[in-house]
C-alpha cells in the first residue's frame, strides 16, 4: 500500500483496458478449495491493479478528486478489524459517540451553527435522499401512513447533482414535480425565478414542499444565493436543503467561509469528507437542525412506544433507511486530528490557488476561454472552436496516461472540466496538464 | 489489528461504558494543527477501545455475527488505498468488472439459475428498498413521472425485516398499505393467508404490486415457503423479493442448498456477505433478474458522466440511488478465494452443528424450553418462568462480559436468542454460553 501511494504517478491514470478484459482474465467460477494468500496477491497485482482508474494519480482532474491520505486508510484499516454496526449506541457506543464527536468538530470548523444533528451515510446521493424525504415528512406528514402524496413539488436549479432529481423520484415525488429553476450568467439559480414559479405551482394547487440549493455545483462549481433562496423558503414554508457535496470543506479556510453564508438557516446540508478532506471513499455528512423530523420519517418504534432511554444514546438506525452501520467516522476523526484544521485549509487553500493560475493563463491565451467562473479548484474551459475539435483535445490529453481530465456542456457548448482535490497533484501536475490541453489542440 | 484479533476473547464482549462517556473523554473542538499520528493512536487505545461493543469476540451471540476475517480485513485495506469510486465503467473497470465476479461466483455457490444481474449496495435494508423501487417500477411506471402511485400494497410476513416496511414507506408506498402476513407454528409467511388477502385488496379496488418473501426471519431465521409465495406472486402478477440477509449463505453447503428452493423465480433476492460470509462491514449483494427494470426506476444519465456505451461497460450508478460506489467487491473476492466453497460451507456447517446440539441440551432440560425450531444457526429459548425472570437471566449473562445475548418476544412470551457466526467461536463458546444461562437462571 505503501509502495503504491508512492508510485501512483507512474500508472497511467486511465487503465488500458477494454470492457470484459478483467472479467475475461479471471475463472468463470470459484475455488473449490482455499488458495494461498500469496496467489490472491499475485493475481491483484497482474489483474486488478491494472484494470484500476487510479483516483490516486496527481494526474486525477477528471469529477472531484479524492484522496486516500494516509491516516484515512488507516483509520480504514481499523475500522475493517473491529468490524463494528453502530445501528443502535448498545452495539457501539464507540461508532455512534464518534460519529457526534467527528461531525461537531467539522460542524465547528465550516462554520455552521450550534447544535445541529449530524448523520453519515454513504454517498450524497443518499444523503440527499434522506433529506427530501424528511421535507416531505414536514409538509405532508400524512404520506408516512397513506402513501402518494399527489402534487408535492421539489424545487433545484438546472446545474444541481442529478441526485436530487434521482432523490425525488425514488422517494415517489415524481419526476416532473422537479422543477429545474434557470440559473444566472453565472451558472447560480434565480431567486426571481425560483419565487415565480413556486407562486405559480401554489396558485396551480400544487403543494411546493422543498428546495434544494448548491454550494458548488457538479459542472462549474458555482454557488447558489443561499441566503435569497433561504427567505423564500421560509416565507413559502418549504424545506431547504443544501448540496456542498464538494464545497463545504473550503469553508474551512477562514477566507472561503462567506460561501456557506446563509446555510445557517437551511434545515439540512451535505458535505462529503470523501470529496476534499483527504478521507477514503465513502463517508457523506449530512446535517439538520431537525432530527425530530428525519427520525419521524424513518423511525419504526412510535412515539408512544419509545422508551426512556437516555437522551444521550443516539440510535443512528431510526434516522434513516440502512439499519446497518459501518465505522466511518474513525477514518475522518484521524483527518481531522492528523492535519489539524490549519492543515487542511492550507491544503484546500493552495489548490485553489492553482485552479486561479491556470484560469488567468487561459484567460490570457487568445485560443482558449473559461466557460464559467473559478470559484474554487475547478476551471471548465474551451478551445475557441467546435466541440469536436475540444471532444479531440480531451481524447488527446486522456491518452497521455498522465492527465486524466472530464467534460461538461455548458449553454450547449462542449467544454473541458479541469478538477484539482487530489493531496498528491501539486502545481507542476496543473502545469503540465494545461501543457498536454495546449499540445492536444495543436497550439 | 492483528493483536487485536487474536486477543478479542480477552475484552468485555459489551463495554463498560455510560452514554456520553466517549463524547465526554474527547476534547470540544477539534485540533487547530495536527497532531502526530502517536497521539491520534494511544486515544484510539485509550478512549475508543473501551467503549466498542466487541463483534469480533467470540462471546458475540447477539444479533446476527459477522466476522473480520483476514483476507476480508485485508481487502478492505487495499481497496481504501486505492480509492476508486466505480460509478461508471470508465471510473473504474476494476471495481465494476471485480464486482461483477465476485457476485457471479456467488451466485453459483449459492444455486440461482444463470444469468442474473448483481450489485453491490451497504446494507440488506438499501438492497431491499431498491428492490421494491423496482417492483413499482415494473408495476405502476407510471409513478416515476407523475409520482404518488395510490393504492399500491406490498405484502410480507409478519415476521420479516423492518426493513421491508421503512423501504417501503421511503419510496413513499405508505405504512398502511404494508400487508403484514399471519405465520404458521414455525413463523412461516401463510400463504394462504397471502392469496386471500391479496384477493381482497383487488376486489377494493387496490394495486398490490410486490410480495417481499423471507428465508431466515431475523427474530427465528424461519424460512417461508417460497415456491408457494412464488406461484401466488406469478398469478397476480407481483414483484417477488427475497430477504436472504442471514441465510442465503448457509446455501454453499450442499445439504442446505434447499432453503432457496423457489428463489429461482423471484424477481430480486438479497443476501448480506458482511453476515454469515466472513467479510467486514459493509457489503450486501442484491440479485435480480430484470435489471433492465432497476435501472428504468433510477438511470437518469446527466451529460457530464455520458460515456460511450459498451454492452460489456456496466454503469452501476444507474441501478441505484448511491452515485459513488466503493470498491467492496475485492474484500468479497478475497474472501471467495482464500477459504474457497469448502471452506465457506465447513464454516458454517460447523455454527450450524453447535446449534443444533445446543437445541438438544435445551429440549433435554426440564426448566428450559425451545421457542422456535432452529434451521440455522440461531436459537431461540427460555427459561420456563416469567418474562421478568428470563429478561434478569440475559441480564446477568451480558454482565458477565464473556456473551452477549440478544432477546425477541414470540408469542407474547420473552425469548433469548443466541446467534452463531463469528469465525472465533467455537463450540466452546456455545457450551460455555449455556453454562453461563443457566448459572443467570440459578439451575
Amino acid at each position: 500500500m505503501a509502495d503504491y501511494l508512492a508510485q501512483a504517478h507512474s500508472y497511467p491514470v486511465l487503465p488500458r483496458t477494454k470492457p470484459g478484459d478483467l472479467i475475461d482474465a479471471l475463472p468463470p467460477s470459484g475455488p473449490e478449495h482455499g488458495e494461498p494468500m500469496s496467489a490472491i496477491l499475485e493475481d491483484f497485482r497482474r489483474i486488478i491493479v491494472p484494470a484500476a482508474t487510479h483516483w490516486n494519480h496527481p494526474g486525477f482532474m477528471a469529477y472531484f478528486a479524492t484522496s486516500a491520505s494516509g491516516p484515512g486508510i488507516l483509520g480504514e484499516m481499523l475500522a475493517a478489524a473491529l468490524n463494528m454496526n453502530g445501528m443502535l449506541w448498545k452495539t457501539s457506543p464507540a461508532v455512534v459517540e464518534l460519529e457526534q464527536v467527528a461531525l461537531d468538530w467539522l460542524r465547528q470548523w465550516i462554520g455552521l451553527p450550534d447544535p445541529l444533528f449530524g448523520i453519515i451515510f454513504d454517498t450524497a446521493s443518499t444523503s440527499s435522499m434522506h433529506a427530501i424525504a424528511a421535507a416531505r415528512e414536514r409538509i405532508a406528514p400524512e404520506v408516512r401512513t397513506e402513501g402518494a402524496g399527489a402534487g408535492l413539488v421539489l424545487y433545484t436549479s438546472e446545474q444541481s447533482h442529478s441526485s436530487i432529481e434521482k432523490g425525488a423520484i425514488s422517494i415517489g415525488i415524481g419526476q416532473k414535480n422537479v422543477r429545474k429553476i434557470p440559473v444566472d450568467a453565472e451558472y447560480r439559480m434565480r431567486p426571481d425565478a425560483l419565487a415565480a414559479t413556486i407562486e405559480q405551482d401554489r396558485a396551480s394547487g400544487l403543494r411546493p414542499f422543498c428546495v434544494v440549493a448548491t454550494v458548488g455545483t457538479t459542472s462549474t462549481t458555482s454557488i447558489d444565493p443561499v441566503e435569497e433562496i433561504a427567505a423564500i423558503a421560509e416565507r413559502h414554508n418549504l424545506w431547504l436543503h443544501v448540496d456542498a457535496a464538494y464545497a463545504g470543506a473550503a469553508a474551512i479556510a477562514p477566507e472561503f467561509r462567506h460561501i456557506l453564508r446563509g446555510c445557517e438557516r437551511a434545515d439540512s446540508l451535505v458535505t462529503n469528507p470523501h470529496k476534499w478532506l483527504f478521507t477514503p471513499v465513502d463517508i457523506s455528512a449530512l446535517y439538520t437542525h431537525r432530527p425530530e423530523i428525519l427520525r419521524r420519517a424513518f423511525s419504526l418504534v412510535p412515539e408512544y412506544l419509545r422508551t426512556a432511554d437516555d437522551p444521550r444514546a443516539v440510535n443512528y438506525m431510526d434516522y434513516g433507511v440502512p439499519l446497518g452501520r459501518r465505522f466511518r467516522a474513525l477514518k475522518l476523526w484521524f483527518v481531522l486530528r492528523y492535519y489539524g484544521r490549519q492543515g487542511l485549509a492550507e491544503m484546500i487553500r493552495k489548490q485553489i490557488g492553482w485552479a486561479q493560475e491556470l484560469a488567468q493563463q487561459i484567460d490570457a491565451h487568445a485560443d482558449f476561454e473559461r466557460t464559467a467562473p473559478t470559484p474554487f479548484s475547478t476551471v471548465c474551459f474551451r478551445l475557441k472552436g467546435t466541440d469536436e475539435e475540444n471532444h479531440q483535445v480531451l481524447e488527446r490529453v486522456n491518452a497521455s496516461g498522465e492527465i486524466f481530465l472530464s467534460h461538461t456542456v455548458l449553454r450547449g457548448k462542449y467544454s473541458l472540466r479541469l478538477a484539482i482535490g487530489n493531496m498528491q497533484t501539486t502545481r507542476q501536475h496543473v502545469q503540465r496538464a494545461w501543457e498536454l490541453v495546449q499540445a492536444g489542440a495543436g497550439r
